[in-house]
């Protein structure tokens, strides 16, 4: 079956905003064994979408129409439907009702230009909306099947689910297409990279017959997520070869795997965490209070994240956590020096601190554990988290690289436990923000493999 | 003159990856005065490849392709363009060499496949891809002029910059489209909703004549974009018309405009404590840490964030500044409860470990002054900043909002300073991932209002 997608919109197709509404029903498809054929924007011009609904009106199967279904002038998608399909529009009183006691419920007074969400194309079929005023509807053009949506993200999401898949797989059947239970499963990996991960599960797919398992893998810096699509006549046969591909996938790609489904790896840190009866203070130099963020939810008052320190330099943490600067290295307690920043011309006006040619260089090892183990004494916390950054300066570079300038830096962990402490470093290559967001992912994954009892060091492939 | 965008690959169209290029295009388009007619998504299928090109062959006037001009089986848009125009596909030795020489500098070896990126449609003319092995090339099918580009972002970005764009002036200007200099400037606010600038701005707009100056908005959550686009025959001309706008705009967002152009919020308030020799000290509870992810880059030893105390509750940030707890009322001083989180089935299974009905209560406005003092005090910077958050609970609900919920949050800021404290509350309305992000944009704001001698105390529309 022929699936095409039209996204509606000025602001998507002059790329104001980014079109994630395509993607998002490709992926629900895909999860449901349909493919779209091809997809298209199209902007706020009644023509331009009549045009459109009319040609793929003669050559696809179905058509899903995201946007153009709100109240201002800019919304023309009902009106060039109805054209395209040459009927007039009708008012739905079912709905016109249904949007007055949501506007109720609101406490807001319904506008004039709010009715015209409740005119539908002649003979189309409404398309319930649970969160909107604007419903979708569904309606035939050229003997093509066309399903009108909101453009709304999370309303479009809901419809899908709940409306608009199920219609196109009963579509689907009806033109014949074989019955197909799909059932899906993702990893979602640190450390690995896409070409190691689809080395080590080669020979894992199985692509022809009646019933396919299909791997596909989506970058999603700094993680990896490797997709398991099973597809069979029926639901114990796709769920029996699932789980074989899925044992297998958890055999070849173990430690690594941080979290399945739509699992955040905080998620797990925090339930490890929580089951354990462990709780954390963090110490954060490198990572600017992002692990913090990560785990944080704030005013929930939630006993296992105790306290975070976040401070710019080691000679700041050291002052935050009592410890005597004087302990540091010349090299190590570098002071902060005058102020940089880089934005714009200012960055190429500010001169660095540093003498010329002098380079920065890793705190000893011990530093990391002495500041990991003052955040948990400290605290009171059972856990102590210390992550430390050094730029590897090279010859080249006068001072702090510019955004976006590629460089190594130097990262050190440290957690401590009652009885012990253990480190982890590593070396990353990237631009600045793009390291930090791997320092970050590496803290937390090392926090789950201590809570899981797993290596903290096993050589991941962004490093050096 | 009629562009259309054509982005190509499998992984684009089934969205596993977001489609970043076609907005790319466009805005860069828009920038040069040029507008996008449509844009389409093809997976790697060459008759459809071939079928799509003849087709907008027939009905644009300039079109721009990227993907599918890498080495592997899955690139098959150089076959296809040769195809749809009727030629043979032939070597070019000049990018062979050029090829060669990348693959010698990067110390790789080149393999039978690369070979494959020198072959180009006969007739068709090179466009140079100074960072990358896949060239792009531009040809005419069907009457119509194509510009093929590889998918990668940053080497599309440059090759639209160094050669598509100049080249679609040039035909722009051949078809008898008017010769335009187009020069943009962006706002960004805080506080206004679209509907609000919109207003305030009315009249502003000059949408026809030689010279125009176009308004648009682009919503960036928690912030407003305003983008103006000045249109003239001369650079003088368009720069003075769209300095004139740029004056009213100025005056009637007034204090609402946080930056301009690319600067962020942050980069904004850390020249502003650089520039006024300020330092700073967070204590977040509320917004868990992401205050101090934002302003920091940690590494850089910056003298103007000194310190960031994150802690999950008022009783921990008042162990964590040893003010002594017992100074917070009963219901202020909530003790961390029961470990609690929301992953999946384990939220329906957790209960709150709140009395049943006991609602929250906003601390005394004292409290965020005394943190914002401690925070200070303690750590030697200039100022303060405390950010505490209470959710309010309604009568339906048991415990905390599960993913997604709205619910209303009181926030309380304070700014400490040597000689007061300024303080500023507000009732924020949302689900929680979407009010702590208001709250860090507020209180972003508010270190910038104050720094500016501006008022803290200006109602925003996201406000209850």
């Amino acid at each position: 079956m022929r699936i095409e997608i039209i996204c509606t919109g000025d602001e998507v197709l002059f790329g104001h905003i980014i079109n994630s509404n395509s993607a998002l029903i490709a992926r629900k498809l895909e999860d449901h064994g349909l493919a779209v054929s091809s997809a298209h924007t199209l902007g706020d011009e009644t023509d331009e979408l009549i045009e459109a609904f009319r040609q793929l009106g003669g050559t696809a199967d179905a058509v899903i129409v995201t946007g153009g279904l709100g109240p201002t002038q800019d919304d023309l998608t009902r009106q060039a439907a109805a054209k395209a399909a040459q009927v007039e529009l009708e008012l739905d009183t079912r709905w016109l009702q249904r949007m007055e006691r949501m506007f109720g419920l609101r406490g807001r007074e319904m506008t004039e230009n709010n009715r015209v969400q409740a005119m539908l194309p002649r003979g189309s079929e409404i398309i319930d909306n649970p969160i909107g005023t604007a419903c979708g509807f569904g309606m035939d053009i050229g003997g093509t099947r066309f399903f009108f949506a909101p453009g709304v993200p999370r309303e479009l999401d809901l419809m899908l689910d709940k409306e608009i898949i199920p219609r196109l797989k009963t579509l689907s059947r009806a033109k014949g297409d074989p019955p197909a239970v799909v059932i899906t499963k993702r990893f979602n990996s640190f450390g690995l990279a896409e070409s190691q991960v689809d080395s080590l599960l080669s020979g894992l797919e199985k692509t022809s017959g009646e019933c396919t398992v299909k791997i596909g893998y989506r970058a999603d810096y700094p993680l990896l997520e490797t997709k398991l699509v099973a597809r069979a006549a029926s639901s114990p046969e796709a769920t029996r070869e699932l789980m074989a591909v899925e044992r297998e996938v958890r055999n070849r790609l173990g430690n690594y795997i941080v979290s399945e489904d739509g699992q955040t790896l905080e998620d797990v840190v925090r339930e490890l965490l929580a089951t354990q009866g462990e709780s954390l203070a963090l110490a954060e130099e490198f990572t600017s209070g992002h692990i913090a963020g990560r785990l944080g939810r704030g005013g929930e008052s939630e006993a296992f994240l105790t306290r975070a320190t976040v401070a710019p330099s080691l000679y700041e943490l050291f002052r935050a956590f009592n410890l005597n600067p004087e302990r540091l290295t010349p090299a190590e307690s570098t002071p902060p020096p005058a102020r940089m920043f880089h934005t714009g011309q200012q960055a190429a006006e500010q001169k660095p601190h540093r003498p010329a040619g002098m380079l920065e260089v890793a705190p000893a090892p011990g530093v990391a554990r002495t500041i990991a183990k003052a955040a948990r004494d400290e605290s009171g916390a059972s856990l102590g988290l210390a992550v430390l950054g050094t730029l590897e300066l090279e010859a080249h570079q006068a001072g702090h690289p510019q955004p976006g300038e590629e460089s190594t830096y130097s990262i050190q962990l440290a957690i401590a436990t009652r009885q012990k402490t253990l480190t982890r470093t590593a070396r990353l290559r990237g631009d600045f923000e793009r390291v930090r967001m791997g320092a970050v992912e590496m803290a937390l994954d090392c926090l789950r493999r201590h809570l899981k009892g797993l290596p903290l060091r096993e050589k991941t492939h962004l490093e050096k």
